[in-house]
């Protein structure tokens, strides 16, 4: 940042809102933007003066390096509105801080988190009429970084863009979700990116997701590389099994992310005395557990959706259907999750974010 | 493509030549970039008329997917020009086959064949002073595609812009070339992207390629991601080890880029009765060849250097000297294929191709 002032940050307000045009009760996940945006541009070695603009194009060389070696990571996280007009994040520090460990791994320069932080509030604070109340009401926000170098030598870039653009979001009903356990396929190696939001490791999913939902599957959950025998997580969400009312879910690892939601989802089942098991969940104890009777659930954590309850699997051509939970674990995480992120309940592990209005 | 007439590519020239302004002599690869360039965008189902149209900036939305997902691919191809003045490709059919089978795992809509032969012939003829003369000089030819939908919901993009961009190229020469064997990170998964051309396997290398640069080795070569015992590929090449008399190189999978150069050089080899063997090759084998004085030579082999010996590796903190060949493997399949390539030698395997005038 130019002249040690890393808090400065230029703003120019749009002249006009959109938020008039935007049909709230029926919005597609991700399509609507909101009227500004941040963008700080990485230059001479060092991140310039960060501003807040009208949201809008940019314009890159077609030699930028991001078209052509994937050099991009990014974020997903939410805000939510509370029955005060109080707007909350969700442990925004946890995405900042995985932000910097995925700029890392992709030799991107990291970003100041009080940077990070002040903009984003800022640009809340600046579209807050479009994060609207009611449970399942939220404003996702979407930072990235992209390498925009020209040229088309394979190697790091030395400029970058970081941004951050929001979308307003529903309650989010993704229909019923059937998964499929990966035979063939793979979401990422031992030594890999996939710890990382890299941009690449998206994009390698979309076919073999494809292949799936003509089979009927809207996800695939992900297993070991190497040997296909470990169960990991899914394209965006990581995956818990309940087997008797013990919850199991993989350790994290430098093929798996470090999910947020998951990691919110084990402390409280520690706090509530849930049963719950970090460790190796092979392919082999889910289906005979389902087999028996004994897998009673399974759920994706993820920020998009907080808690997706998964109906049933598919592997080996065989297709097992989960029973009809009255109690679920499910809907219990889900609902407290919901209560800290919309400020209906005690907030013991200091999860909730207020963003001031300045 | 509209009415049925791939071949209508709309031309817009350029109203002056940068040219002028380059310096042919002090060329940095993949600088800069001749006048025109093909674009042709994907909309609707379909792709629509192909143009060329003056080299440029490209606009897009903050939210387009190329961006998020890493959905792209690309290609990287040479032209020649001969003492002649005629200009040729070498093998371009391969090249296209294998853009589109990196669009097909990468969820983009394959590109019709003869347009972008088509396209690029056009192409190569408005921009052929660009192509100097003189065994080394070339025309580096990156085609690719990129994602352009907007949206941040991690699905496959329903438009595209395929492109093709050329930088002219001097003789390539990197220096001494070392290598290290990757002992913990990884460049692919099986049943992953690395056959494929995809953005983001390159962006994923640039990290463990700094670190193994700090150590003084100029790139990695990487082994399977499971067990870290087979020697697979580089970063850009396809790696051979040539150890008495003996050719080896790894077998091509769905983790290893199918190399053009590699396979031409495989087909040479056969022609002038080097014996080769294609089989997995040993991290082991190699290491205890060198020990022994046996392993006489290692070379990459790619578009960008044709062929780069390789002087030296590293494994587990030691260092291994190659000794200077006489009558290198690296040189001889070097010349061979340069001969073919401008022209000089007759071109049994049919791998030249013929840039007609118009
Ligand atoms: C691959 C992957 N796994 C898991 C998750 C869930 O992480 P979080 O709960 O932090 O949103 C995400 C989404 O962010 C993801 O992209
Ligand atoms: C990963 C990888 N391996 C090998 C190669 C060499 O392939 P080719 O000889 O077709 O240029 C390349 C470059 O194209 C590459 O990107």
């Amino acid at each position: 940042m130019k002249n040690g002032l890393p808090l400065a940050i230029d703003v120019v307000e749009a002249p006009a809102s959109k938020i008039d045009a935007v049909d709230f009760e029926n919005l597609v996940f991700g399509n609507v933007f909101t009227d500004h945006m941040m963008m700080c541009d990485y230059e001479d070695g060092e991140w310039q003066t960060p501003r807040i603009q009208p949201y809008g194009p940019i314009q890159l060389e077609p030699s930028a390096k991001v078209f052509h070696y994937g050099q991009a990571i990014f974020e997903g996280m939410k805000a939510f509105k509370d029955d005060e007009d109080q707007v909350w994040l969700f442990r925004p520090e946890a995405n900042i801080d995985r932000f910097n460990r995925s700029s890392v791994r992709l030799a991107i320069p990291e970003f100041p988190k009080e940077v990070f932080l002040e903009g984003l509030e800022t640009l809340l604070n600046l579209d807050r009429d479009w994060i609207k109340q009611g449970f399942g009401s939220s404003l996702y926000i979407r930072p990235f970084v992209i390498a925009t170098e020209p040229g088309v030598s394979a190697s790091p870039s030395k400029n970058y863009k970081f941004m951050i653009i929001c979308s307003p979001a529903k309650a989010y009903y993704s229909g019923e979700v059937r998964v499929v356990f990966a035979e063939q396929f793979s979401r990422a190696a031992n030594g890999g990116v996939g710890f990382a939001k890299a941009a690449g490791n998206y994009g390698a999913q979309f076919y073999p997701t494809n292949l799936a939902k003509q089979e009927g599957f809207q996800q695939i959950v992900w297993t070991d590389a190497s040997t296909h025998e470990y169960l990991e997580e899914a394209g965006t969400m990581n995956i818990f099994f309940r087997v008797g009312d013990k919850l199991l879910t993989a350790p994290i690892s430098d093929r798996i992310l470090d999910g947020i939601t998951r990691k919110s989802v084990i402390a409280l089942a520690e706090e509530f005395k849930v049963p719950v098991e970090v460790r190796r969940v092979t392919v082999k104890e889910i289906v005979e557990a389902a087999e028996k009777g004994e897998l009673k659930e399974m759920f994706g954590a993820g920020t998009a959706a907080t808690i997706n309850p998964i109906k049933g699997f598919g592997y080996q051509g065989k297709r097992y259907e989960l029973p009809e939970q009255e109690n679920s674990y499910a809907s219990f995480f889900k609902t407290k999750l919901m209560e800290i992120q919309y400020n209906k309940a005690e907030d013991k592990f200091g999860w909730r974010y207020l963003v001031k209005e300045k």
